[in-house]
């Protein structure tokens, strides 16, 4: 047999279907897991690509059945374990060999593993689309060194989803960390994207006593329209699906208390050190860890009566307030990354990025398309204020104003499109009111001020 | 001269209030500046309190100066410096000796500080009042082996604010980081405080059309009810002092462009990896972000026309908003606090916490009072479902929608208090909508989720 192109370790369900989909494209590759049987029973089920697989039950028989200078996929649970095999792989492999983080990594721990003096050359790569992305397409941020990365290129751009015209999304995102950066800001669109999703089906459900398959039509419905993409999609399908075991709608059997595995928490951390303000993904985070209080919750409906009441709302006005709702969200995610880009000194392609998004990942929109189109115009200018969005805006926003403003008379919480809203009046009111609070910092704790008049003076005349 | 009780580094304007009060309250106490002409001026302006303070010019004068075994309190800028201080006095003290860090550490550090193997004892100490605090009467929050704060309490306690009960506001907040901890939320609170007045300062000038003198009335009068504290005082204060350079009210010539020193980032932080919801001090935080981009905020203004409209709202229904926003600010910070005890191993005690800010902080105020009652009665409860809490509630989040819902109509941005509104309805509300965020979850990458019902089935009839 021949020496395979490339290899992978760790063959769990985003591993498996990686090394399929790599197999798929005509690339050999050489495979291993810690349990043996694991790697037996892949190469079982591997059926006609079983000949482009190499599997093999040891990391020096992996090492050996590759052809160098090798490369080898790490898919590996975050953390320690990419460590473990680092260390584990560094005796076995040459300096030119390339190891790839393809796990959910912290992407400080991808910039400390690259400063870091390892025998080996490394990249850490952000992979987007689950296990039936992986299989199929998936959405690739790379990063670390250029070079290394054009070493893959060819095999990642091959097993990539690709976009409409046809471009595939694995990109290049910068050095060090600037992959694994980049897909955490996507998770936490991500979240922030699903959770204005079940809000308004909050709305639609509570407010508008609608049934769940009704609310089914009518995301299948706006996935016709500006609201296209992979969430909407499939929120119309779970919500048409019925229990197997009761014959209810699915979505009424299902416990309303949502996990994380914390890309949505490390996207909220970074954004306070970077001082980017991103209050749609704050509010998504917040609402999946209050969501797990179910008993408080309990509690509050019995102390606080029923809640959320009836309203009057037409579906189209909650269609416009979700298409505002995802315009501000990207708006203030893609200023994250350009902070981030300043701050970290990476040179992140914004409309790259947007154009990565654009296949193969959870965030996948029809939208995306024109926001890659408004960031190439102007990366640095915030997306409400490209032509194209403001106008959106301009459009959507009075739907939006109305949605919020019922949910808060009537009791619907509506957490991420609130918070975006008061984001976008902040960011359209040329004088705002921190004047009140440098006034009252000044008073206590000495902290100056500047005027707007420009005079040198900088404390009040508070006389204490 | 008889030897100090006590000594202290750092004579900037904290420390040098710190110190006059430690002298006025009849304990000697020996100081050192990096710089000594500071000392020497210390010194000299010290008045009568001049006899009962020991300056020295050396580090190894100042240990001489205090009697045996040592306390010295740091007040030098956090972060390295105070590993400088620790390392330059470590050849100079006794393994009994004490150093008290009283800046505003973050708390990792002293939890880090007391971990390592320290050649003296170490206490890590939250002080807030700013300087006329420091110098009057300051709220003190203590951290570190019990033992050690023990040997300092009669002095902190003594220097300490007092509550109208006559408590000292001085008490030790449990081991390592705690009192550091507490008093990071603390500043938390205090921008979320801060925040909230501020944007109903922003009604009442933009909303209602009321001049500074006219706010200045309205916030001195609502000190006189529920809503009574320093920062609604001092708003008073500021609102009707006239800018002695144009005759304008002070107010009106302020840029409204908050900075921040990071309290309030660090506690967002926190909060995150406790999976704590605090969405009115994430707002705050955020909202200061946002006023500091001026240009940005002016083109929005520009692009999406002038905001914010008119609106009809009784100053009434703002004082019962800003209860009602307070309320549940404050039931996130007591639950954040909570959750921190939980997870790092403190017996914090949250109606001591409530009972040491009552007094000497810039957060004190008399509902903190009721507070310290209710969390009494059960520390583990959320303040909103205590019923004296509960009951303002009920009486208050009336007005807090209206309020909510005519910003969001008219494009008064009021981040803090939607927020506050947003997080209060999802944990009124029995039936949430998390889980049609579990069904997408399961649906892409078959996360998972929990029924209603509890049966033993954690995936949905997907089919793919």
């Amino acid at each position: 047999m021949t020496k395979a192109q490339i290899g992978l370790i760790g063959l769990g369900t985003m591993g498996a279907a990686l090394a399929l989909n790599i197999a798929e494209k005509g690339f050999p590759i050489a495979v291993w897991n810690r349990t043996t049987a694991v790697t037996r029973r892949f190469q079982a089920e591997a059926g006609e690509l079983a000949d482009r697989v190499i599997p093999t039950e040891s990391l020096a028989d992996l090492v050996a059945a590759i052809a160098p200078p090798r490369a080898i996929i790490l898919m590996v649970p975050a953390g320690q374990p990419v460590d473990d095999q680092i260390t584990a792989l560094a005796p076995l492999l040459d300096p030119g060999d390339l190891l790839v983080d393809a796990g959910n990594a912290n992407f400080h721990d991808t910039n400390r593993r690259t400063a870091s003096d390892l025998p080996m050359r490394f990249l850490g790569m952000g992979v987007s689309g689950g296990e039936e992305g992986a299989r199929h397409g998936p959405a690739i941020m790379g990063g670390g060194a250029r070079a290394d990365w054009d070493r893959i290129a060819p095999i990642m751009q091959a097993i990539a989803a690709r976009a409409e015209d046809g471009t595939p999304c694995a990109t290049w995102m910068g050095d060090a960390g600037a992959g694994h950066f980049v897909k955490t800001v996507h998770n936490g669109i991500e979240y922030a994207d699903m959770q204005m999703i079940a809000e308004i089906y909050g709305l639609m459900r509570d407010g508008l006593g609608m049934d769940a398959s009704g609310i089914g039509e009518t995301f299948a419905l706006w996935n016709e329209g500006p609201l296209k993409s992979y969430l909407i999609e499939i929120s119309a399908t779970v919500s048409r699906a019925s229990d197997p075991l009761t014959g209810a709608p699915m979505l009424d059997v299902i416990l309303d208390a949502a996990g994380q595995k914390g890309t949505g928490r490390w996207t909220a951390v970074e954004a306070q050190h970077l001082a980017a303000p991103i209050p749609v993904i704050e509010a998504a985070v917040m609402a999946r860890n209050v969501s797990a209080r179910l008993d408080e919750r309990k509690a509050g409906e019995a102390r606080f009566g029923p809640a959320p009441q009836p309203l009057e709302l037409a579906t189209a006005e909650l269609e416009a307030a979700l298409i505002a709702g995802k315009i501000l969200c990207y708006a203030q995610g893609f200023a994250m990354i350009e902070a981030a880009g300043r701050n970290f000194g990476w040179q992140l392609d914004l409309p790259g990025i947007a154009r990565v998004w654009r296949a193969g990942c959870i965030i996948r929109s029809a939208m995306l398309n024109d926001m890659a189109a408004a960031l190439a115009e102007n990366p640095a200018r915030n997306l409400v204020l490209a032509p194209a969005f403001a106008e959106r805006l301009q459009a959507s926003i009075p739907a939006l104003r109305q949605v919020v403003a019922q949910g808060v008379l009537h009791g619907h919480a509506l957490p991420a499109l609130a918070s975006g809203l008061s984001w976008f009046d902040m960011m359209r009111t040329g004088r705002g009111t921190a004047n009140m609070i440098q006034a009252q910092r000044d008073f206590f704790g000495a902290h100056g001020f500047d005027r707007l008049d420009g005079r040198d003076t900088h404390h009040g005349p508070w006389g204490h």
